[in-house]
């Protein structure tokens, strides 16, 4: 009963300062005084395709709904203020699994000062499916977007790649708070998260851009879950293969200025990663800087919606 | 393709002057400049539950999934600014359908002066899923909400209820001007959009707010679509009991003082139909007002999502 779950999530989840009305109206009120620009994002995922109920607990589903979410909050560099989710739940067992899905999203929301405000549940005879909705504040920086690397620019990211499979993908850390420093230390040009693969998504950052990038294999933090996964494979891939390719890294890919990457790489404001990996180039396309100066051109692969 | 979809959209879809950053990055940017309080509302809708893909134009089926959550901006009394859009597709035929779902979501969303800012669409192997997410701006009457009718307080409602599995489910008008120029012309103490019943949503109004309502049989308006199917019934139900506990109306009910109900239907400011179908009273639960002064229990009855 739909009812049952409000009752329930409106004991479970306290006030938040910007929660003028919160779960149980027909919509929710949000305080955005002081609030020039908002960003507003969606991610929707399904069974089979982002999860499978069967094998994950739902805790962890409920978790990644809303930390892909938090993830393109961080490529905007904006501060998460508050969220809907809208279900689709299988109707038996519903209310439990609900309950469940929630409580492996409120930790994370708490975390970064995000409010659920409202949401929408619904049951039918399919498979789960998680819809989560974030409203933003874009900082008096503004909105971090694709458009704006420079030729000349750093390419810099976080943390490592490949092998999310392996469960990063459902734990991985969305790099909220290391986009709002960024943003505030230095020259950020573009951003973008990693969802389909670094190679995908860099080059559609590019492609926004309206430039290319001249990435050094020997650079590109790879994760032990690539390795691991490379020892294991059957088709030959390599670490780096996985790297590129894999999606859900759900780290961060940016443009700034060689002298600010030289300087936030040094100074490192926080205990993930950041690594730069190459340069934004006039032309467009991508390419892998090899040894002996030779750059080989380099196609985009990663996770992509197939339909026709 | 995601991305082929996405260069379509952004052909289609035109510039809006609150849109700073619509579709294609990973969150769109709004210009929240003077908005002081926003409503953020999320609807998801199901093949098999809410529209049956076979059965209908998708193009309505768009419309719909836009118009239920236009009318729940219009129960807060709230004016549309922007909204984003979630899809699960089925692969096959999942791109025309697209195409067709956002033909059927644009006249409205322009119609509304909302901006459709951005989205996620996705592919799976299951049923079409929609889930949309609008924001609205609080007038500065402030948000109408579910919580404020008070005893004595006209009951009042716009158009005409029941049988709307007929049609009126999709090609419903949600009643965002009349809710606005209520708002404005006089002194609204709370509202909701009858998205499940009316018996059942005027019981949740009374629920929030901490009252009941007594309403007349003989002045609810009864929709010629549920005269219709009471003669079509096999099981004996009348219009009134299409009218009272059919879902999807998307009507609004609304507790107002009752000199303002009497100016307002008086004057009547729109071409929709406005009603006083009854009053609020200080006990909790719902009566109908029957011939000889007699008021007789009324069960709250529509639509709920059974899960367990």
């Amino acid at each position: 009963m739909e009812a049952e779950l409000i009752a329930h999530l409106r004991q479970r989840i306290g006030s938040h300062p910007l929660v003028r009305l919160g779960l149980g109206d027909d919509a929710a009120v949000l305080d955005m005084a002081g609030t020039d620009e908002c960003v507003l994002t969606v991610d929707l995922l399904t069974e089979g395709v982002d999860f499978v109920l069967a094998e994950v607990d739902p805790r962890r589903i409920g978790r990644k709904a809303l930390a892909v979410n938090l993830s393109d909050l961080a490529a905007m560099a904006s501060r998460p203020l508050a969220g809907v989710v809208a279900l689709a739940l299988p109707r038996r067992g519903g209310l439990d699994l609900a309950v469940e899905l929630y409580e492996g999203m409120l930790p994370l929301a708490e975390a970064h000062g995000l409010a659920i405000a409202g949401g929408d549940t619904n049951s039918w005879n399919g498979p789960l499916v998680i819809s989560v909705t974030l409203v933003g504040q874009v900082t008096p920086r503004g909105p971090l977007t694709r458009r704006g690397a420079r030729p000349g620019d750093s390419v810099v990211v976080t943390g490592a790649f490949g092998g999310s499979i392996l469960g990063r993908q459902f734990d991985f850390e969305p790099r909220v708070r290391e986009a709002l420093i960024l943003a505030e230390c230095c020259e950020l040009h573009a951003g973008i998260d990693v969802s389909d693969g670094l190679s995908l998504d860099l080059s559609r950052l590019c492609g926004e851009s309206g430039c290319g990038a001249v990435i050094d294999a020997t650079l590109i933090p790879v994760s032990p879950d690539a390795e691991r996964l490379s020892v294991a494979s059957a088709d030959g891939s390599t670490a780096l293969d996985h790297a590129l390719g894999d999606g859900e890294d759900f780290e961060l890919i940016l443009a700034m200025p060689p002298a600010d990457a030289e300087r936030m790489i040094a100074e490192l404001p926080f205990e993930t990663a950041l690594t730069r990996i190459g340069r934004f180039v006039p032309q467009r396309g991508l390419w892998l800087a090899a040894p002996g100066g030779r750059q080989i051109p380099l196609a985009p692969r990663g996770f992509q919606h197939d339909f026709d």
